[in-house]
């Protein structure tokens, strides 16, 4: 077998996902999931650090697309425009792909190690949108309870999103949490 | 020695306290706290699991004021000023350390891990939060939304309150950011 393994992490991604769902985290080796992948274990760890990370590949590229897309919204629109547009954008990247994010979910609502890597994941993005609308002019604050505000709304509409009994698009969820958000904090 | 030691809990939480300032929280051991605290390691273990609890020994008793203020709110309160109220209510358990609290938030600041179980504590805070107002009838997405806001608030709030360069009261500061979010959420 040659060096070049096309779409190695997918396929470490997609093999550890099954194997996770079918054993559970904990009594899944990286030799298995290797294995799975018809790989070797030295290739999983040249492209992740652990069997936890291999549910998170996808942080990074999520957070360089909410900061690119706040940098990128018009200089009139409204931080928490900015942010929606972010998060529509992000909504755009998950809409295919809704039952790898259901198996997905369901193998970290599982485990304690994993929702708190998620909450981990989830405070360095609410971090990454605070800084990017700071580079925008937006003040404390605004800028850290926009980003906040944010992160939750997508959080929400993620969870909702996942739920087999649930038919709407991603994007569409995350809109109307948008509005419930405005609407409780509306109110007196 | 007997066994009775007045106040065990609080002299060993300051005696970790004052070695994690000094020393760095890494570099300190469960030993070193007991004799700062003039007790034994096995009474350390009584009270505390291991030296990262000894920090987060109040989330307990947080909790259960956010809870109680939340299920005591008039029924007429809207969900938001109902964790108001909780929020008001946990301020006043600690404008009286604010020393204590600025020590304590340099510690967890300087610590990835002591970082991510103040997450953990936030994230345990807003469900619990959640939880309540559903138990006073407020319907999904609004609960979690409302949960997750009162939380990004006080947390926001705690950390301009823990600022030397701030003197308002972290009830002040907390009404203060709250006004914000409703000026960030009610734009466009």
């Amino acid at each position: 077998m040659g060096r070049w393994e096309p779409n190695a992490r997918g396929r470490l991604e997609q093999a550890a996902l099954e194997l996770y769902s079918e054993r559970g985290f904990e009594q899944t080796t990286v030799a298995e999931i290797a294995k799975r992948a018809g790989l070797t274990e030295r290739t999983f760890f040249r492209h992740y650090a652990d069997k936890r990370e291999v549910l998170f590949g996808g942080a990074g590229s999520l957070e360089e697309l909410f900061v690119r897309t706040v940098t990128d919204a018009p200089d009139s629109a409204a931080p928490l425009d900015a942010v929606a547009a972010a998060l529509d954008a992000a909504a755009a990247l998950f809409e295919e792909r809704r039952a790898h994010s259901r198996q997905r979910q369901a193998v970290i609502v599982a485990n304690a190690e994993l929702r708190e890597r998620e909450l981990i994941k989830l405070a360095s993005l609410s971090a990454a949108l605070a800084d990017t609308l700071r580079r925008r002019g937006v003040a404390e604050p605004a800028a850290s309870l926009t980003a906040e505000a944010g992160i939750a709304v997508f959080k929400i509409a993620f969870e909702r999103w996942v739920d087999e009994a649930n038919q709407s698009s991603l994007s569409h969820l995350i809109g109307e949490v948008l509005e419930e958000l405005r609407a409780v904090t509306a109110g007196a």
